[in-house]
């Protein structure tokens, strides 16, 4: 089993450390294969997803990815931005089915900007396409508008598409996911305004008559980020196309408020993932050993389950990590008073001790 | 002066009529005239925006809109269904400039589902783009997919684009209404992803050459729908577009614990506009004497001040909703322990008796 290993930028390279830290002592026999990837790659190979990187993604059963970009990238033309990089993983691979947990750990509870009795035992499961939708539509570009009001006047555009069959193979995901879980999927669309989230409804429907032991409610875009805020408990399953699942999974990791412990898979149809923290790279911090690992260290638990068939390596992971919050230890970002205050190595060792 | 008065459907006609009475209290001379709208149109003329309600729409200075929808019309075709006519009417009276103030009243803070130190004092207002984008973007429709993975399958599919001009207009309603608060504008895009968000962040950035006295900050809209759950009290004017507009201006609505007190505008380029609650129809409490009318008479105040040009009426609206609030006066949506429970026609004979 081959694991590429693109820790990217920022805090990347830290907290990616301190994942691989755990996963060698766990007795398994893999391959890590290390890459540079973003800003990193683009300052050694001119651009962020070298054919290099890219290549030893394709060929590795699962890539454990930090986090890419910073601000001093902003200015570069567009394709050659740190964020390509991850785009252009999920397309060259595959990875239609990303998988975000939102989480509130029992010890961190206090830590979310909600009171604690909406977010206390918090266990959504967000499923967001990660192929289509209008992240990666054609056509797209600048031109003069061709109608409307606006005619000749310059403009921008871009594409919102589904097919049927990648609304199909994303509903059996989330149907999946929730027969093993809390057998209910609320499928987030905007039906009432747009074609595509209509026939995404459509299919939804459809593809759900197979699983019938499972509830489906539909419910608006703008509704569910009110009701993410009101009663986030409501949700199991929160499923939903690329764009608005991109808004929803930031949203809800934000309400838990501790967003640097929730991790991510991203899949393709042969079981090959990307995994990767739900935070980003945080420049401001890169290179102080202030963050937390623990994010990363849950992604590579979940590349264990997911893409290398090894379950019981990512609970005994999973028990070390909420072991160690038993502990008191905690990482700036989630401190409080009365817990002690650890840097991302120290993190990382308490994890490994654990084990 | 003529006002067009559009109750809708379920609690529509409730809160408007109470806002009706507030607005012929105040010595003004105006003629209002009522049209259906929405379901109600549907059942008496066949189409949610009937040509007559239209036309007066049209011929009038201000709309005052109730709310629309009822889970009844869910299987009309989407051209029938209530929601269009809201649609329409932006549209056709091109009512660009969407302005939904996301305050929290001080009286009402432990009504929030965020900790009480974050949304004490909340003041927002969220400028949304309301005419443009993907919500009338050409084309749009079902075909079979024309390239890509999955060419020649069914799929469906919809434009969003914005022109220099749309980006323009809004832009400097932005920069206008910062002016007149805090001095300080969020921009939300998603430059990363979309042509059309790259060259709004960039026609933005021109226009505010124009604004040296109000500063201007960048923001995804994940992160801006991160950042409103963090810390809703960094932003000033929070300005997009319809889409992410729709999703933010909600969440940052539902944020404030009382949305049933938050009024909305919706403006063109010549004043008229369209006044309506930013709270849904509410079909499973119409018609029980129970909803909150405020954010429909706080509607009412927006309408004398930007289209009435009667802003010291306005304020008088303003003043004496909140000392209603004072008095401990509450609809159901916001009572609570110690507070005086009211229904809709008492909460709005108190509006009047303060007037
Ligand atoms: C970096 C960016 C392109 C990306 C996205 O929008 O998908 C990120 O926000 C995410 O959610 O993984
Ligand atoms: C009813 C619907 C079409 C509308 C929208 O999406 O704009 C509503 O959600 C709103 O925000 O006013």
């Amino acid at each position: 089993m081959k694991i590429a290993v693109l820790p990217g930028d920022g805090i990347g390279t830290e907290i990616v450390a301190e994942a691989v830290k755990v996963l060698s002592v766990l007795d398994l026999s893999f391959e890590l294969e290390e890459a540079k990837v973003g800003g990193a790659a683009y300052e050694a190979h001119g651009h962020p997803l070298p054919e290099s990187t890219l290549k030893l993604a394709q060929q590795a059963d699962a890539v454990l990815f930090g986090a890419v970009g910073d601000w001093k990238y902003d200015n570069l033309e567009r394709a050659l931005r740190p964020e390509q990089a991850i785009l252009g993983l999920r397309k060259h691979l595959e990875l239609f089915a990303n998988f975000r947990p939102a989480i509130c750990y029992e010890q961190l509870t206090h830590a979310s900007s909600l009171k604690p009795e909406l977010v206390a035992g918090l266990d959504i499961l967000i499923i967001r396409e990660l192929t289509g939708d209008i992240y990666f539509g054609q056509p797209r570009g600048r031109r003069s508008a061709p109608d409307g009001v606006f005619a000749g006047q310059p403009e921008a555009f871009d594409t919102m598409r589904y097919s049927r069959p990648e609304i199909e193979r994303i509903a059996h995901v989330a149907f999946q996911a929730a027969r093993k879980r809390g057998k209910k999927v609320t499928s987030v669309d905007k039906a009432n305004v747009l074609e595509t989230f209509q026939f995404w409804k459509d299919v939804v429907t459809e593809v759900h008559a197979e699983y019938p032991d499972v509830e489906l409610e539909h419910m608006y875009v703008d509704n569910a980020a009110m009701q993410l805020v009101k009663a986030p408990k409501r949700f199991d399953v929160l499923f939903t196309g690329n764009m608005f699942g991109d808004i929803l999974s930031d949203e809800a990791a934000m309400l838990t408020g501790s967003i640097g412990m929730l991790p991510s898979a991203s899949l393709n149809a042969r079981g090959q993932g990307l995994y990767e923290p739900s935070h980003g790279s945080a420049p401001d911090i890169a290179g102080k050993g202030v963050a937390n690992p623990l994010a990363t260290i849950l992604s590579a638990a979940m590349m264990l389950r997911y893409s290398l068939n090894q379950s019981e390596a990512a609970l005994r992971i999973e028990t070390a990590v909420k072991s160690v919050l038993a502990q008191g230890l905690r990482t700036a970002d989630i401190y409080s008073d009365g817990t002690t205050r650890v840097g991302t190595k120290e993190m990382g060792d308490a994890v490994v001790a654990r084990l």
